[in-house]
C-alpha cells in the first residue's frame, strides 16, 4: 500500500493513494483546523466498515443471497486522554432483501471477522469490536421491514 | 466517531464520515470489484500519515518553524496471507522551508508518535512503524535541496 497526504494550508491536506483517488483531510477548529476535510481517524472507521462491508456482500453474493440494499455503520468511542485511541466499537451490518438466510449473513460477518478483513485483523488486536446485525425484507416501493437483529460474537462461530 | 459505508452496487460503496464528508470506496478486479474507489486498507495508510501529518505541522508552526512545502507518505507491507494485515510500515516525512531547525522536526514526530496521533497509538501495538524524514531548504522559484536526512527511533526520544 502507497499512499501520501500533501500540505495545502494550515491544518488542510490532500490524502492520495497510488490508486488514483484524492480525499480532503482537515482538522477541528479547536486545534487550528477549518473542518474541511475528513479527520484522520475518521478515515480509520470507514476503512474498518469498508473492508468488512466489501467481505459480507461478496460472500452473500456467492451464496445467492437476494440483497437490495445494504450499509454498514461504525461507532467508535475513543479515549479521553492522549493519543485518544479508540476504546470500544461497534459495527453495525444494515441489510435489506428478499428471504436473506441469516445463518449466511452471521457466517459472513465470521468470515469477515476472523479471516478476511485486514483492518479487523488489526484493530481487534487493539480494541473490542461488536459486531451487530439486522436483517430487513424489502417489501417494495422503498418499504421494508425489520425481519432479525443479533450480534455474531466468537462463542457463536460455527453457526 | 461515528462513519458508515452505504453500498451502490456490486463491490462499489461510498463512504461517509460524521463530519460530512464523502469518498468513494472500490475493490480490485480481482476481487470482482471495479476500482472505482479507494481500497479500505489505503484509507488506513492514509489515516496514519494525516494523524501524524497534522501533528507535526501543529507543533513545527508553534515553534515558527519556516515551512513552504509538506508532504507525508507512507508505504505499507501487507502479509501474503490472509488477512493480509500491514506488517512494516514506513512514514516519510519530506518537509521544505527555510533553515528548519532539525532537533524541532524530530521533537515533533517523536510527540507525535507517543502521545498525539490515535493512529499511531493503535498501529504501532499491531505493526512496526519506521519514522523518516527528510528536510529541505527551499531556494526559491520551485527550487529546493535536500539538508539532512534521518530517522526518529525511541532511542532518540531526548533528542
Amino acid at each position: 500500500v502507497e499512499a501520501k497526504v500533501v500540505w495545502k494550508e494550515r491544518m488542510t491536506f490532500s490524502g492520495m493513494a497510488d490508486t488514483g483517488f484524492e480525499l480532503p483531510l482537515g482538522a477541528d477548529p479547536s486545534v487550528g483546523g477549518d473542518s474541511d476535510g475528513f479527520r484522520p481517524v475518521e478515515l480509520f472507521a470507514i476503512g474498518l466498515g469498508g473492508c468488512t462491508a466489501m467481505d459480507v456482500i461478496s460472500i452473500l453474493r456467492k451464496k445467492r443471497q437476494d440483497i437490495t440494499a445494504f450499509e454498514v455503520q461504525v461507532h467508535a468511542d475513543r479515549a479521553e486522554e492522549h493519543p485518544k485511541v479508540f476504546t470500544h466499537v461497534v459495527v453495525e451490518y444494515y441489510l435489506t432483501g428478499h428471504n436473506v438466510d441469516e445463518k449466511a449473513l452471521v457466517r459472513a460477518i465470521e468470515l469477515s471477522s476472523t479471516r478476511y478483513c485486514p483492518a479487523q485483523g488489526m484493530l481487534k488486536q487493539v480494541v473490542p469490536i461488536e459486531l451487530v446485525y439486522h436483517i430487513y425484507e424489502d417489501e417494495g416501493e422503498g418499504k421494508s421491514s425489520l425481519v432479525v437483529s443479533g450480534e455474531y460474537t466468537p462463542a457463536e462461530a460455527s453457526v
